[in-house]
């Protein structure tokens, strides 16, 4: 099997209010030293072993379904399933 | 500056409506090969420099407040924000 | 148009740790007398006017797609778009 | 207790690829007449009876917590939990 993960985060532009919630709750945890917390999404999608140019099928599915281009950035990794066989 | 990234992904037991809908949205865009998509979350924590023990510290936050243990697992990579310098 | 809400809640014995994240950020902004904080989903299903059971079809969408049984509820909500007109 | 409801929508001019894709996914379900799926968050704040305001409060709550101002709306609902007994 082969894998893309997606990484999708919001522009560094834009707030994270969710983010900001879990950096504002720290204090209560006694963690100190966090400068920034911001939450995106990780997406894995595991191809067919059969399947071609997995990159590019990849990018297009994050484009159309994945990330908001306004407000968010992605990118790509392949992983290599079979590195361990 | 030190950065931990928090992945927070479903159980693989756990169904992952999301992900189903997104796997049930490709043949629309006349994506083949997709075997499984599989959504989940990503944390990047950024520290101060000066921050001791910040894997450690990571795994607290995301124990406490990025994962839920009973539906998902989660892995912490420590990043070397300065290999490009 | 006709829409139908769902709403989509974690069971009530489901850890959130967003939702504590929220309510543990809740004294730095010096809110007080909240008990608990659950965040959830709200996705709004817009129907053709003509679409007949519609809340049917919602229910088969929510069960489906958008709301996982084991760990989360869903409730419907048919709103009448027309009372404003 | 008091129960104030948040629901925080994605600004209409905001594409939202996660409706994208549970509506392009309903053809395989069989489901049709759906014209727009839009997918936001739905928060309850659980208030201590004695608490006061808890509608402004709620406000200040997602203003800093929950919505991004830039790309999400909110509304509030005060519900009144003693309705039933």
């Amino acid at each position: 099997m082969a894998r893309v993960v997606v990484e999708v985060m919001l522009k560094s532009e834009i707030l994270d209010p969710q983010g900001e919630a879990v950096a504002n709750a720290l204090p209560r945890l006694g963690v100190k030293g966090v400068n920034s917390v911001r939450i995106g999404k990780r997406i894995e999608l595991d191809f067919d072993d059969s399947t071609v140019d997995i990159e590019s099928k990849a990018g297009r599915i994050a484009d159309e379904l994945l990330a908001n281009p306004v407000i968010e950035n992605f990118t790509l990794k392949v992983e290599d399933e079979d590195s361990g066989a």
